[in-house]
């Protein structure tokens, strides 16, 4: 009897679902709306009731699913219970019982960031090694930490909040969460095209930058074609994400980090800037450290969900 | 049939050993000097000597003893391999099988540092945390992080340097390590003590610093008193050792926070300049972490060695 296993991860837009067989091969992927009226109260049982129609269509029992993993955007301890979820009008339940009480099949939850951040460690970039970080260079930072092929969890389910180190002492905005000087501020795609904003303002360089749409992805273009605003950008950056990744290596000793989200586009060059300052700041025995691009993109979070289950069904498969 | 614990904390100048009952209650300890001579070849068989005599003493025999635990100054990693051990002579071999070898008991082996850290969750300022960062600050500054009761040994058995992480980018003096602007520089005793000095010298402040010799026990003593000089020493201490805290609890999200090692005999004072900084550079879910002082002092790795094996025997005692 074949056994498979649904991957779920629950975004601000969509809900994305995944069928996976028992190896974690994806054999079909789907997404539906997230309905965040009534403080989210459809989303659980829009899931269940997608998952019933997918089961129907499959000619599947519930004695065929090993179970359901779910990702979403909040702190979510281990034992499956999410501690507010801003972005779905979530207070604070628990998304394994709902879920279970819904379909009758082993549920486990986790955070979306933390749970991507497993995605890349099993199918993505990340293969291989069980000790890594996972950075998500999108809107802001994310990121998860993976400590002996487990999600890094914390006490209150906000491990890997790798966004709101400290990485600056003299900076003057604040970031979305309230301080100032968050890695968030120069590594996401938004800190880039803030710090590029700033560099343009400051310069009287002449450079591509000036001619469109500022973006972090017209920053590293920018950087292919050798533009010297957007290399000096693409430093300041570097910099930064360097110094923030040394510390986090420093407390951790990974074995890889993997940088992914829609800023990681831009690919190896990323290395070029980020490697110089990781290695000037890290203590030395985390110097050799693996690079790697994430390679999922959209699917890290349900490949993710996926192996929450994998791993109680056969905790030795990594 | 009563069964027993033995805790060795390896030294550069001694080995501590404990003897303990199967709940960690310490019986006895005693110390032995460290012989490093010969590349530190004489150091486990030295162990287990004096191991055999007090076993002899007690008319105790193997079926008696649960295991050895053992810490020592290298990383370490999960299999008891340490990988070279620069104070003791030692470079690559298998601690657990030496000792094994020799006793034909179970042994597990681990950093002293993060050992340290076990003992303080398990019987110290730590107790009742399973998520936990201990800080020693002493000579340099040391230490461990557990998570869910265990310590992160990290991929190569450097995890918990706490002490290299990059906190401060205008640095001009090098580290120990050969990097700039580590934690060690600001927050250890010496580190205090640099910070000392050159507030002396920049400042024509009188101070009851410049009346003795210069110390991390003599900049919080004039704290007690009220010395403006020595108040801004700590200010600058606890500006540097509250931020990498901040940024090790984004990462991490622990439950507790243990300061040890010789600078915490200063007290509860430390606090009150440690955490202004915590909280300003902290991710908002980490505010309320929960900070104490460790409470057993040289025993600490002692304490910890034997969790290490209490920890295979009951894995579910905390």
């Amino acid at each position: 009897m074949s056994q498979y296993i649904f991957g779920v991860d629950i975004g601000g837009t969509t809900v994305k679902l995944g069928f996976f067989d028992a190896e974690g091969n994806l054999l079909e992927k789907w997404e539906i709306l997230t309905r965040k009226e009534e403080s989210g109260s459809k989303i659980l049982p829009d899931v269940a009731e997608s998952i019933k129609n997918k089961m129907a269509e499959k000619q599947l029992i519930s004695a065929d699913i090993l179970g359901i993993g779910v990702g979403a955007p909040g702190p979510i301890d281990s034992d499956g219970v999410v501690h507010r979820a801003v972005n779905l009008g979530w207070g604070t339940f628990s998304i394994k019982e709902t879920l279970e009480g819904l379909l009758h099949i082993p549920v486990m939850a986790g955070n979306d960031a933390n749970v991507a951040a497993l995605g890349e460690m099993w199918k993505g970039g990340g293969q291989g090694s069980t000790d890594l970080v996972v950075v998500t260079l999108g809107t802001g930072v994310g990121g998860g930490i993976i400590i002996g092929g487990k999600v890094l969890t914390g006490a209150d389910g906000a491990g890997g909040e790798i966004g709101h180190i400290h990485v600056q002492d003299g900076e003057e905005e604040c970031c979305g969460c309230g301080n100032k000087g968050c890695l968030e501020q120069y590594a996401s795609a938004t800190g880039i095209k803030r710090l590029a904003v700033k560099k343009m303002r400051e310069s009287n360089k002449d450079s591509v930058l000036r001619q469109g749409e500022v973006s972090a992805k017209a920053v590293f273009n920018g950087v292919k074609s050798k533009d010297e605003l957007a290399m000096e950008v693409a430093a300041e950056f570097g910099k930064y994400l360097g110094e923030g990744l040394a510390v986090i290596a420093s407390v951790i000793n990974p074995e890889t980090i993997v940088i992914g989200g829609g800023v990681s586009k831009a690919g190896e060059v990323l290395f070029d800037y980020i490697k110089p300052s990781y290695e000037k700041n890290v203590f030395h025995a985390n110097r050799n450290v693996k690079f790697a691009l994430a390679t999922l993109g959209n699917d890290a979070g349900i490949y993710g969900a996926a192996k929450l289950i994998a791993d109680i069904v056969m905790p030795n498969i990594k």
